[in-house]
């Protein structure tokens, strides 16, 4: 069969993402599969299962990532990755990180069922405990498989309910104490690519079946504390107020300003956290803590937002009185995507007729630190009403297989185009693909 | 002895204060008697064994609340009242409450020793549980002394920590079964005076020694939930957000700002609680929870707050598509005090020397409550810093005496020009006194 017109299998498709998503599921609908839960570990069990069923070569590595291979027909060359990552946040919906694992076993599949070998092997990975989690370490897998985690780091870290992360580490296959061996050297990998649902509303505004990433988002994130003078909220008068929580509603309000003025679109600010002490309705805070993130898609555009952020604080407590001291919780800068990469999606997507738009990555996903290993790229689905995080994440199977064949070929088109030489980065970075 | 020139013992009302400041106190220096905690019951203790000792007969009503009597020497002719309560805060300081308790103590100790009987009977009251408390009931005491109390309402009253009001009651001497029974019929007192600390800075900024309270101060309190939507914090433009917390901040600004620019200084407005829900750095608050309080010193600025914060609400309801819900909590009228008391004590304090000045009570106290079954007044004394509610609390005894002599000589005019008839109150309203 020419290649050329390989398509997946939309009904095989339909029934591995139908039979993913009772794992896990709760009464109520929403997918609990959250990071080392039981249902997670039945959800790697289960595609363990699959890929042997498919004589797929498994391996676990030091972080519990799922690696499925097949070989590729020139020896040496370094493997093509697509995947994502099982795991849900608590009440969660059947797509997010699912559909890009699902979707690259559906590549291996179909390449295996039209018995199309590549030149490169091409690879599956699930990447450990994505979503933020109880351990306190999202992106997990793939932090990991960059070089970016150490068993030093993660050894006393423990889950609200007090379970260690080595041990629910090591009960779904992982290796705490050698962390460090899941890096993944540079040059090892040809090329990682990933498939998930956009979470946002983009795609659908423009009734356009395909996003094709551009960058993935750069997220500072920080706890302010807001130190002011708790007093009684009868004989305090209103000149005579230190209030941190009124001079707070002045940053919330600042920080949903700075980015609505933001040049570009694709600037967020949330304050989704805050508490007060004494916490009394009749005594005045006198301390307000609370979270502030930004995300933007270039660090000139964050250098730009923490400015007016920096400047707001100040003016704050200068006019009400008020302390303010600021924690980094998280530096996140902004990843582009290769554009080798896109350009071979977006050529792929014309030749195909799926109508696609560029646009950036307003979440974090894996692919943001498999970018520092290798050349990276990310297809994003529409999401209905823009929801995820819930049991409503649904995305339609027309658009999830547009998203899907290009995959397909795109990887395609790399491993045709990539040079046979254990180093093809540079040459496809400047777009000789 | 003249009864015009009797004073205060201002030694033994030293002692009294240290003495009492003593039980509940705990290291860092803040009193924790709170409502019929063990170290309340030691206060009271304390204070029937001092009443007892001075020959002052003791009576413990269905409320616990203590009144101690020196019979007047016209039978029949109804009690003249004084006093306040002795429960504090948590980490509370040793004035608030305990002072115009030990005033009334003094008042009694040196008619006695000066061997003066008044007409009407003299009465010292120690009211239960005025301030907040773990039982959700304050102003407890003086509650059930005006008939606003029944034994039902308390049935299932506990504290968070789960013992029932109703037993702690009976521990202090009440009768939870009964508590109508502590309601005082109309006419049935001659009058009730109380000495506070302000726990403001009024007196202070104004280098006043005394405060005349003219009203205490109307509270409106209520809880407020703003339903908006949870949602990602990266992927919903800022544009598509419905975000609860940026909501309540502009009415926690709104509520700042009515009370600013109200045409009456004492306006106060709170917000002291506040809560969202997912609660996470990365979700737009989907809920926020907060309570609002607003004061004023008469019906019509009330009124007038309330418009204005009414008209906020909707605003912000309409302009962020939230969904807005109050639940009163609390709905206190402004209480005038008796103008017949007002000038007498005005008329005392300028015959003793003492620089006094009118103002509203900001804060509510028992004789608010009181104010309902008999002609009621109020006596300030300055708090050093405008501190309350906290081991910091302080006053000068200079300025207590003022206030305490100033009250001896108010009960005394009262004493005299009261009408010996059951019924003197109509008199003393109209200014006959």
């Amino acid at each position: 069969m020419d290649s050329d017109k390989l398509h997946l299998n939309g009904s095989r498709l339909e029934s591995s993402i139908r039979e993913l998503g009772e794992i896990g599921r709760e009464t109520g609908g929403g997918l609990y599969r959250t990071a080392f839960s039981q249902a997670d570990l039945k959800g790697r069990e289960w595609l363990k299962t699959v890929l042997h069923a498919e004589g797929i070569s498994i391996r676990t590595d030091e972080a519990a990532n799922i690696w499925g291979s097949i070989p590729g027909s020139i020896p040496k060359l370094p493997p093509l990755v697509c995947g994502s990552h099982l795991d849900t946040v608590p009440n969660g919906g059947k797509f997010d990180g699912a559909l890009g694992v699902l979707l690259a076993l559906e590549v291996l599949r179909t390449l295996k069922d039209a018995g199309h070998q590549t030149r490169h092997p091409l690879v599956l990975v699930s990447f450990s405990a994505e979503e933020p989690n109880a351990y306190g370490f999202s992106t997990f897998g793939s932090r990991a498989a960059s070089g970016k985690l150490s068993s030093r780091q993660i050894r006393d870290a423990r889950s609200n309910e007090g379970r260690l992360l080595s041990e629910a580490l090591e009960e779904a296959g992982g290796d705490p104490g050698n962390l460090e061996r899941a890096a993944i050297p540079p040059g090892a990998l040809a090329a990682y690519l990933e498939v998930h649902i956009e979470q946002g509303k983009r795609l659908l505004r423009q009734r356009v079946p395909l996003g094709i990433v551009s960058s993935i988002t750069g997220i500072y994130r920080e706890q302010i504390r807001l130190k002011g003078e708790a007093n009684h909220a009868g004989t305090t008068l209103m000149s005579d107020r230190r209030d941190a929580l009124a001079a707070a509603a002045e940053i919330i309000l600042a920080a949903e300003e700075i980015c609505r003025l933001a040049p570009a679109p694709e600037v967020v600010g949330t304050v989704g956290m805050i508490g007060v002490t004494p916490g009394a309705a009749n005594i005045i805070p006198g301390e307000a803590l609370l979270t502030a993130e930004f995300r933007a898609a270039t660090e000139a555009q964050m250098e730009h937002l923490l400015a007016a952020w920096d400047k707001a604080l100040r003016r704050a407590a200068e006019t009400r009185e008020v302390k303010i001291t600021r924690t980094p919780i998280l530096k996140q800068s902004p990843v582009p995507m290769d554009r080798g990469i896109m350009m071979i999606a977006e050529r792929q997507a014309e030749r195909l007729q799926v109508p696609a738009m560029t646009l950036g990555s307003m979440a974090g996903h894996d692919a943001a630190h498999m970018a520092s290993v290798t050349r990276s790229g990310m297809l994003f689905v529409p999401s209905i009403g823009g929801k995820s995080h819930c049991p409503d994440e649904e995305s339609r199977m027309a658009d999830i297989l547009c998203a899907g064949n290009v995959l397909l070929h795109t990887l395609l088109v790399l491993d045709q185009s990539l040079d046979q030489s254990l180093d093809g980065r540079d040459e496809a970075r400047e777009g000789a693909v």
